[in-house]
Formats: C-alpha cells, structure tokens, sequence
C-alpha cells in the first residue's frame, strides 16, 4: 500500500468523522485504544458540569437528580454493543470484582457442579479472581486447561466456563455462540470477558443466549483510566442467583436501612457499594457517540486496518500471531518477537505507541474510530523502519520497566 | 446565643480559612457535609489536569507517571488522619467491597473461630456484606446484637468484631481503644469501619491496636460522589491474611501476565482491579488541605458548632439523641421527630440542607472545615422557626422520597 492508498481508503471512509470527536496528541500514533482509549471530546466539558455544577451547586441533592440511576442507565447504553436488554447490564466496580460475584453466583446455582473451567493463558484477573471465587464455594475448583483441551474438560461437574472472547495477546476471537452453546450442552452456565471486544468486534449475547458477561470500558468504549466495569445477566438468571457481595446498593430498599438483607429484584441486586459519580460520568460522555456509530462500517476498518499492518509486518519478517480471519478475531493486531520490549520502545521513541505483552508480544490496537488508514500506513512505514534500521537494538530500548 | 456571638467565634477561629477553599452554593446552609462533603476548590482544576494532560496527552504512559501508585499514594495521605502508617493503608474499592474481604480474610485466619459480631441497627451496608461475606467461609455466622449486649457476645468463637466508630444515625461513638482492647480479649480480631468518623474526630489505630479498618472517603475528607474507599490492615496482619478477591492488581507482578495468583507483599495484596483515575484524583486534590488542619482546633469546633445546634434543638423543644459528650460522638446531631421527613424538608426549602434517616431522625452534619459559626447559629434559627410556625406540616412536606 502506498501512502496516496491509504488517503483515498480515508476519503471514503464512512467513520472518519468520529476522529474529531477525540481529543489526540500531536506527533502521536495511538496504537494501544486497546488498553487505554483516547479521551473524548466530550469528557472534560461533562465532568466539569459534574463537578462544578452537580456536585459543588446541587450537592446531596444530585442524588435524587440522576446520579442514583447511573449504574442502570449507563447499563442501558451498553447493552445494545453486546446486544443485551437494557434491564441487563449494570455498570459499577471494576471487571475483577464482577467476575467474582458471577463466578461465586455461577457455582452456587447447582451444587452438584462444583468445577470452573477456564483456558490457560486467559487474562490474569480472571483466572486469579476465579482461583478466589472458588475458594469461596464448598468443594469448588478452578480447572484451567489448554485452548485446544477445552470441550473434552467440560463434563457434568462443570458449573461455569470462563472465557474471554477476544484474546488480549493474541487477538484470536472464541466463537460466542458456538461456545455458549457447548456450555450448555454440558449443562454449564458460560460467564463470557468482553473486555478486549466491546467496541471492538460485533456480539449478541442474546442470539449466543449467553448467560453471564463482564466487560472493561476503559478499552475500546474509551471510558477514561480505570473507568468503571459492566456486568451482563441475562434476564432468566437475575433473580435465580445471588450476589455474594451483598451491599447496599443491591438492596430491595437501600434508604429503608434494614438490618437483614434482602435482594432487589432484577439488575439491581447486583450492585454492591456506591459507585464514583465521576468515573460514570466521564463514561457516559464517552458513550454518547456510540448511538450514531454504524457498527458494520466499524468492523469493517478494523479489517482494512489490520490487513495494512499485517502487510506492513509481514514486509519486515515479522510473525503475526493473530488470526487472519476477521470473524476470528479482535481488533488488535500482535507480533511475536524475542526482542518485543526494545521493538516497541523503539516504535514509541518515533511516536507510535504500541504496548509489549510479556514475553514476546508486541501488541497494536487497532481503534477505527479515531484512527485514519493514513495513520496505520505511516506506523507500517515506522515497524519496517525499524527493523530494517535494526534502531532497536539501541541499548536504551532494553531495559524492561514497563508497567502496562 | 445571639448572632453578634457566632460573628464573635468566626472572628477567633483559628480553621476559619478553610471555608473559602470550597466552592459552596449561595443561599445554601450545607449541613449534609457527612453524607456528601461539599466541593474543595483544588478539584476542578486537578480533574481538568488528569482529562486533558495526563489521560487526553499522555495517554497510557500514564500509567507509568503516576497512577499505577494512586491506590499506595492516597493510603499514604490517608494514614495520619487514622494514626496509621503510611504502608498500612489503600484506597480503591468501596467500602463494601473492603469490607467483603476484610471480613472473609478474618474468617479465615483461625478456623476454631466461626462468629462474626456486630451491632445491630449498624450501617447497613456492614451487615449486609457480613452476611455476604459469612456465606463464603465453611461454617460461618453472622451474630447481630444491640450495642449493651456486645461485650457478653464475644466468646471463644469470635474471629471477628466489627463495628462502625461513629453511629450514621445517632452520632454515638465506640470507644476505639476500649473496644479493640475486649474483642483482643477475647481472642477476637476487630475491624473497624470510620466512614462517619474519618475526618471527623480524631483516630488512632496504633495506640488503640485495631487490626483492620475501613472508610468511606465522600463525607468529612470531601473526596467526591462515589469517591473510592481506604482500606486499613495493621502491618502485623498484611501478609498474614489473604485477600479473597484476588484480582490482579493484589498480583506481587502483575504485569508478568501468570495464570497462577501470587499475592504481593504488603498492603498491595489487597488491591483487586483497576481503580479509577478521576475518581483518585478528585480524592487526591480533596486531601491536600487536610496536611494544613489543626486537628484539635478542628473538634474543637466540631464542638461548639455542635453545642449551637444542640441550643436551638432544645429551645425548639427537640429530643437530641445524639451524646452531649464530645468525646463519645461523631460530627453531626440527630434530632428525633415522628414528622422528621417533613422536618427536614421544610429546613431545605429554607436552604438549610440536613438529611432524613428513616423512621424518625433529622441528623444535621457539623463539618468544621466550611460551616461557619454564624452558619450553624442560623440554621438553628430556621429550626426554631419551622417548629414555631408549624409550617412542616405543609402537605407537600409529606411526600417521602427521598432516596439518600
């Protein structure tokens, strides 16, 4: 591709518009809205209402102006991106701990199933919130097997399968219906981590007939640092399991200040504590621009835009690691290197910001919202520089602090 | 006392100044400073720092700048105000969730020990993440008794005492010393939770040698709607009690990217997910006049607002059920009334903005830091006036929906 290609792959583009919604350093190319997304436009002006005028005029009484219903109605907004209800998705606490209430709840529903079964090399929090989440439950284990291992280890013991749908290093995409449906064929729930997908590829909960998922708005939905998680029960299963994490907020009457618990009925049972109005409100603001987003459009850059960098790699000798398929896969594109880290410091010293994923994996995300063709066409051109220049083995890319 | 008197007491008081590093509405007596602390002037410009700078321009170098130590760096501002060490306290989560793993880590330590005590009519949420919790340990209970029949509960079966130091309602408060020194007794460890505390009056966890501690950060320290918890584990338990919400952000690398949990050491292990930056950051800019604060002058005027307040109740013909003695109570006075609904509502259309407790209490906050004398001198007068001329008995008083 040349760099005129990619212009006029610009100038058709249905979604370029949406690059001006966003907030985007000069001299950069932001390759990693995979693990952080760029900052809205709209945030900064919401926040600042949020504060100065909800907080700081209305005080207390922002409670009963819209800050009470956060959780739900920012749960409505998201469920048409997963394909969910609107009375199916809340938002609040982090992935971590919706991964333990529904893993808890999950095992709890049929006590004569006490295994979760989840794949080895999953991202780190939900096996390690599961290895917790197990521990609260009598009898209950954690049984994490190789991809390839999967369907032969769900059996009749099996309560839960745990997967991510789309793989945060490699980008391979599990079949969301296919899987839910072996779940249950089993006779298990399936607890599906959109967090690596939401925003990024299409899912419909409701057509796989998923029963449980959580999902990360910090990534792709462009949230902001830490922004709070969701958590998807389908309908069937709202009032049928119970939040091990019994806060107030999930209470029937949380302002009736009852000693005994006693759930809510729907959603609302499973929030916990009181959420950060600020963190929600920065999401929604983020949010807003998804209702006009047309999602097929979006897929299909995420498909033009990987085939630039997959050629671009594939030019400079790279190993791609992610499926070539798009339905297989996420909207991130990864390489295997052994000197990943110095190829990525070496990428960000000229502005292209990727991220390196322990211990060979240099991970690009590829974002159509705010990212032109031009854009990844110039971060090919960067990659073939410098491993053609061989600039990464400067000594100053070797050291490995990254925290991210 | 008179107005010339309150003037007289503003024009004396050494913490006066504070008042003008918060953005306070015109028109509006802020008595709800324990429920939702008003806007501290540093806020809005740290936030518009975080979204612009360091999310919008730095994006996920961030991370590597100064966030991934907020949940450590906060702990460490927070300390002081509880007698703490600085490596001995987190923040992130909300208090429901601290409490969560709080509790089942106590559980846990000595499996002879089954109980877990507390207070009925405690805060809500204490005891209903207690029964939470409880359910996630083999043979736990959950033993809820009135205050005058705590110390004959705690028995050889205690693992755990928990109590809130100040009351929400009535503004008693436990003796902290006193009380951790009986459930050690016992044998018993104790978790305390500060939310109506910190901030308040004064705490010392390390004289009093409380093992376990908890607080909510949006009421006296003015962190923001929301604003995420601390949690407190005594440097002697850190590594000795196990964090069952083990997400990775608790991992000793997480950034290793296991499948296999490994907690870190010290209070790291009790981080789960990834907490919010804004809602940190509100939190952090909140905290920086606390480092300035006068602490003895603080309750000091904690107390005479208190006793201006607890005049006008009684000549109002009021029942105070909050103590008359300072060092037994918290920073805000209960009234009790069978119209208290109606009450506060009539004191709100006059600006003076307390808040309803379910059935019968008015309870107006005391924050030293922003009210005035002549602040809490008039709002006692609008409490007289409401109850001389009957006018709280105007029907659109009645409704009741209030929801915080």
């Amino acid at each position: 591709m040349t760099r005129d290609e990619a212009r006029a792959h610009d100038h058709a583009d249905p979604i370029a518009r949406f690059r001006d919604r966003f907030a985007l350093p000069a001299g950069v190319i932001y390759l990693d809205g995979n693990s952080l997304g760029a900052l809205p436009r709209a945030v900064a002006p919401a926040l600042a209402d949020t504060v100065t005028r909800q907080w700081g005029d209305r005080l207390i009484r922002s409670w009963n102006e819209g800050w009470i219903e956060a959780p739900q109605r920012l749960g409505a907004r998201i469920a048409p991106l997963i394909g969910a209800a609107p009375d199916e998705v809340i938002v609040g606490d982090t992935t971590s701990t919706h991964l333990f209430k529904a893993i808890v709840a999950a095992l709890r529903h049929d006590p004569a199933r006490r295994t979760v079964v989840s794949e080895a090399g999953n991202f780190p929090t939900d096996l390690h919130i599961a290895e917790g989440a197990v521990g609260c439950v009598a009898g209950a284990r954690l049984k994490v097997v190789e991809r390839a291992a999967l369907a032969e280890a769900l059996d009749d013991d099996t309560a839960l399968l745990l997967l991510t749908h789309v793989h945060y290093k490699t980008s391979e995409r599990f079949d969301l219906a296919g899987w839910t449906a072996r779940a249950h064929a089993a006779g298990a729930l399936v607890l599906w981590d959109f967090s690596h997908s939401v925003g990024a590829v299409p899912i419909d909960v409701t057509a796989a007939q998923a029963d449980l998922a959580v999902g990360c708005t910090y990534k792709f939905l462009n949230g902001g640092p830490g922004a709070p998680a969701f958590l998807y029960v389908a309908r069937r299963w709202q009032d049928r399991l119970a939040n091990p994490v019994s806060g107030w907020m999930g209470h029937a009457e949380p302002f009736a200040f009852q000693d005994a618990y006693r759930p809510a009925a729907g959603m609302k049972r499973w929030l916990v504590g009181t959420p950060s109005i600020l963190a929600m409100a920065s999401l929604e603001a983020a949010l807003d621009l998804w209702d006009e987003v047309d999602r097929t459009a979006l897929a299909a850059k995420s498909a033009a835009l990987f085939a630039s960098l997959a050629e671009a790699g594939a030019a400079a000798g790279l190993a791609c690691v992610s499926p070539t398929d798009p339905d297989r896969r996420g909207s991130h594109i990864s390489f295997r290197h052994d000197h990943a880290y110095a190829l990525t410091q070496a990428l960000i010293a000229r502005g292209v910001i990727g991220d390196f994923r322990d211990p060979d994996i240099l991970r690009l995300g590829l974002t159509p919202l705010y990212l032109s063709h031009e854009d990844v066409w110039q971060a090919g051109e960067h990659l073939r520089d410098v491993i053609a220049t061989g600039e990464w083995r400067d000594p100053r890319y070797a050291k490995r602090n990254a925290v991210t």
